[in-house]
């Protein structure tokens, strides 16, 4: 299914953080400023342990090539490369309900740039739709600190979009007519499951 | 939510394969005799390619300590570890039925030992059943080469018997009793979706 990709830096920021090309780098899993995933993850753990749903971020899918068995120590990987996922970032189920969803966060000020997504996440997205799973973006500009939930059935036009090349982006304006703005809160300081139940009841009234 | 883990060979030779200790060893995708795995991901291709479900493996949670950027070609992980996976193997969805499970095989002729499972797998099995979602475990005896899809609701006593170290396996013929035996079919060869419908029907009478 997966594949492996000449651009793990572009794609694989949230795990490897920043790191100059042509040099060795330490990871710094502390400040990499992914705040989107954070949030996420802390609103996932709150609805584990609160028994409300059950959702993990899927582990970054690596090309293993070589191992080192050390004696008496854990296994090392010396050999590995990144692959492109062949599915979206998240899922899990919340009510008897599959989600599906992937995160992405823009420096960009006016719009969302479409070539954060891959075409195979995008027909994985649709894929589950069509099993009638809740799927949707959660979409973080940086800059505006503002998050939104933009469900996968108005996704689709902007993608078709850019695929024809008439636009390679999604603008604030248009974020905010098809995505659900997503409030911080107290705990979980990002609660999507608020606005995913919007987006159920919406979807429920489209579908009848 | 994942942790580094002493023993990478025990969890993880599915994706490492067989390899002895203390030296290093390229790792052959080709023949690793893992055919369950193999299987189960020709199973979820007819799946998808036929828009009946959509499940995928979760990769293999890795630990990437260090990675290396070589001008004009692409990134290297030279340091990384394996981590216990928190979740199951499989997930996805199946006509809006969240899905979720474990594929397990065992040389042994009479038993399945339970020290193949994790605790915090188990614990997911559980989290996900409390959300409805349909939980289960694939078992193979290779030397049997017998295939059983044995549901969480019936997993659960077998557990709790190997916590109180009561028993530390499942027999084949409690597998018998308390699993469903997949048959090898033509396509998929192994179409354990197939036994999932009756589970659906059995435990919506059970939970009705």
């Amino acid at each position: 299914m997966n594949y492996p990709n000449g651009k793990p830096f572009n794609t694989n920021k949230s795990q490897v953080g920043r790191t100059h090309k042509g040099q060795t780098h330490r990871i710094d899993y502390g400040g990499r400023g992914m705040s989107l995933e954070n949030d996420i993850e802390q609103s996932n753990t709150y609805y584990l342990n609160h028994g409300m749903a059950v959702i993990h971020k899927k582990p970054t899918p690596v090309q293993i090539v070589n191992v080192h068995y050390p004696m008496r120590s854990k296994a090392v990987i010396n050999e590995a490369y990144f692959r492109t996922p062949s599915t979206t970032d998240y899922n899990g189920i919340y009510n008897g309900r599959y989600l599906d969803f992937e995160a992405k966060e823009t420096k960009n000020k006016t719009s969302f740039p479409l070539n954060n997504m891959h075409e195979h996440q995008v027909k994985h997205m649709e894929a589950c739709y069509q099993q009638h799973g809740i799927v949707f973006l959660l979409i973080r500009f940086k800059t505006l600190d503002e998050v939104y939930l933009l469900p996968y059935s108005n996704f689709k036009k902007f993608w078709e979009r850019h695929i024809k090349e008439i636009k390679k982006s999604i603008t604030v304006e248009e974020m905010r007519k098809n995505g659900y703005y997503i409030p911080y809160q107290y705990q979980p300081r990002l609660n999507y499951l608020k606005t995913v139940d919007k987006l159920i009841l919406d979807e429920s009234e489209d579908r009848v």
